[in-house]
């Protein structure tokens, strides 16, 4: 199924179930027994399941046009993102002028970034003052739905909530210059992280699944309307459950709502061409990105 | 006014004011006016203030001997850690041989770091089961108290809270090793922050404040009762206002229970001596760090 967090016209901020016709207002669905808060539904989700799956058929109580759709999880517990697309690391290599680090194909790498700057799809991405080199990111992200630390990759599908779209939006002149420092990227990439427009649950995203683990879903990214990747998550090197196994390897907990965003699609991001597929993104352009079996994720630069 | 969360012999977690002669339980010492959770005490610092200032005087309720304190604040908001001591910049480039990036003098660099690993003083610190370069970095952190974006340094004051000793240990072989890919240290510093054992509010701390805006404080790190470090917070290079300017950039909103690490003072690892000062830690190392106007911080690795 697709949850939505969402506004209505008058103020408040609700969950919802998105379906064909419409959305679905759980909390008024189900008579209260499911929260309004997406993070409380994820906590809750052993408790949520039967009624959530009680109300596939309910009818619904908005239309989408009706209502303002936001993160689907405003408020995630901790953000990690990873590196995991060999084609992207081959292309920033190219663009930078080097191989990629044998390390990278030893283990999956990642860094933490701004969990308190979330965003939703259509809402407007203000670009840093002194930025004007602006860059997405297309990604898929898993939302973890249960605790646990030391993790195997081959039970980390019990661990997992659901997926959604995520865009990574880079500010490369400050990336650039803040990596001088070798502690990764911090000011360059924490001002807007995009995720929506909906959470799949993982029973609905696995029909997708390959026999080696991946996810066989087309992934594009268009500026202003213009197709600029078209790629697909099977591609990936790293898969999710080899992801949430480093990142809980040590005895590191994760906990309901965190993040782990998957790393760029092989030519999900601008400087993977240099900018020479595109220029630098500039107020006014409106970067809208698809993962099939999910939905869109569309922002206006501001 | 020093702070700290605490458990007793009965496993009830509380907030308490330490004095020289014991523990002010906050919530019984105030009827319930304040909080039992640190957080909340931080997200309405603005109402608990004038009822913190009249227990100044009250009568402990325990001895520090009769409860286990814990991390003061257990669940930081985010965590940024800094490296904003030249002398560790300095030290740790003739370890691997390499200058300080030009790019350090321009702007506080930082990470964001697992706030979710939290520990405190007394806690066991496991060391991961593959790491043979165990190390500690002694550093100050610094406590968010008001939600804020675009901070400037000279207003920084304002949205600080208070004061607290962390140490953020470091796996270094795991660390060199991901640091091949520049994404920064993740899986290296993930497994633990320990932070404590007190908050000392601004207010009291300030009285160490230097003219530039630093503190006079010596910090000190021992092994097994061995001095092996002994510096002092007024060599830091950037302030923390100048810190939190350089986090809250770009509309970048920083909220109460945000930490931010000072990063290592001077000689306050072992790494930059390249483990000649000190072999790695190991299983039964004591590590003890103690701040001039906080306390000490003491740990055990298992």
């Amino acid at each position: 199924m697709k949850l939505v967090t969402f506004k209505t016209t008058a103020g408040e901020q609700k969950t919802g179930l998105l379906t064909e016709t419409g959305i679905v207002d759980l909390a008024k669905a189900s008579n209260g027994q499911l929260p309004s808060d997406m993070l409380t539904l994820i906590d809750q989700y052993e408790h949520c399941a039967p009624i959530l799956n009680g109300l596939l058929d309910a009818r619904p109580d908005y239309e989408l046009a009706e209502v303002t759709l936001l993160a689907p999880l405003p408020n995630p517990r901790s953000f990690r993102d990873y590196v995991a697309f060999e084609q992207h690391m081959l292309n920033a290599g190219k663009t930078f002028g080097h191989a990629v680090a044998p390390v990278w194909y030893e283990m999956p790498i990642f860094y933490f970034t701004n969990h308190q700057a979330i965003s939703g799809t259509g809402q407007a991405i203000a670009r840093p003052p002194l930025c004007r080199k602006l860059d997405y990111e297309l990604e898929m992200a898993c939302i973890i739905g249960k605790q646990g630390a030391d993790i195997k990759a081959e039970d980390a599908d019990d661990y997992i909530f659901g997926y959604t779209i995520f865009n990574d939006w880079s500010a490369r002149d400050i990336q650039g210059k803040e990596m001088g420092v070798p502690l990764g990227p911090h000011k360059g990439k924490d001002f807007a992280n995009t995720i929506g427009p909906c959470i799949v649950t993982k029973d609905e995203l696995n029909r997708y699944r390959t026999i080696n683990d991946r996810f066989d879903l087309r992934m594009t990214s268009k500026i202003n309307g213009q197709l600029i990747c078209d790629g697909n998550f099977k591609t990936i090197h790293y898969t999710f459950g080899q992801m949430i196994e480093r990142a809980s390897e040590n005895g590191v907990t994760l906990y309901p709502g965190d993040i782990l965003g998957s790393g760029t699609v092989g030519w999900g991001s601008l400087i993977e061409t240099n900018f020479t597929a595109h220029r630098p993104l500039e107020p006014g352009d409106e970067v809208e990105f698809e993962i099939e079996g999910i939905g869109i994720l569309k922002n206006m630069v501001i």
